[in-house]
């Protein structure tokens, strides 16, 4: 079979639908199992992790990017190229601090909750897409970059824009300092 | 904002990897909730039953098909139209009684085991990727159409193809024939 890669390009893309179903499903799952929204919060980030520690190999080998010289470069990457390859939205980028390591991706609108309206009252806490922090924070340790990624802002719990914080942890003390 | 409708396809499409990834999670997470794989495959049926009916009208208004006038037309659209737009694949189809309600759809690739390389020993009855079950049978009944869908082989228990059968049931009495 000849595989051009125009050819293979067009057979990696799938319609977001069935994905953006699936993944209500899983965090319905979730909150079957956990009765608290931190464990859910917990559990998503977890299981988004494992997914970006195996997804960056994929991400290199297609979207055939150089190595990033800065933090400012790599978080611009996320948003432009690898949010558009497997969500198809480009969130804007922010620099949010002096130091030059936080970052905000900021989304008008999150595709993964295209079928959500809001979250049940007892649910308030939930971090309904918590996954993609987790997979952020997976794909990044991967090329040696520690961060911390978590939602500062969400359209679901009544945010203008939905905001994801990504800290670069230059040193394992940061880490430390932030917790 | 301008929205041709080329603009909106394209905004729907994304890729694969993360979606098969994300589905790994969702079978992982239940297998752990779950000690039999039979309790595993329900959930996985019913959870894709509840995506299916939704999924239908995303279907319906992106694909612009006409209603199908036997069951062959219907078999051959899951495959060609909603297989392509969903998962990027195309099963060959092909229909499997005399009476011509029964269909098989077979893919020599199953995408959604990308990163799957076999089931673990314990595991030997998962039908690990049931969820298509239930989305291909939860989307017909809201068509009107009552059908039976279950993997009838399965690459990852080592046949040579993966092959999900349809039975289309014209009426109640064949429901309860069958069971």
């Amino acid at each position: 079979m000849s595989r051009s890669p125009g050819r293979k390009q067009e057979n990696h893309k799938i319609s977001r639908e069935l994905f953006v179903l699936t993944y209500g499903a899983l965090v319905a799952q979730l909150c079957k199992d956990y009765e608290k929204d931190e464990d859910v919060n917990a559990c998503l980030d977890r299981m988004g992790y494992s997914i970006g520690i195996r997804l960056i190999d994929d991400f290199l080998a297609r979207s055939a990017v150089k190595k990033c010289r800065s933090y400012s470069e790599t978080a611009d990457m996320i948003a432009q190229i690898a949010f558009k390859m497997y969500l198809g939205v480009t969130p804007s980028v922010s620099c949010s601090s002096a130091t030059g390591n936080e970052f905000s991706l900021i989304l008008d609108k999150n595709p993964l909750v295209d079928f959500v309206e809001e979250l049940p009252a007892e649910r308030a806490s939930l971090c309904y897409c918590n996954l993609l922090c987790g997979v952020i924070r997976g794909a990044l340790e991967m090329v040696h970059l520690a961060a911390e990624v978590s939602f500062l802002q969400d359209r679901l719990k009544g945010d203008a824009v939905t905001e994801i914080g990504i800290t670069f942890l230059r040193k394992p003390e940061d880490r430390k300092h932030r917790r």
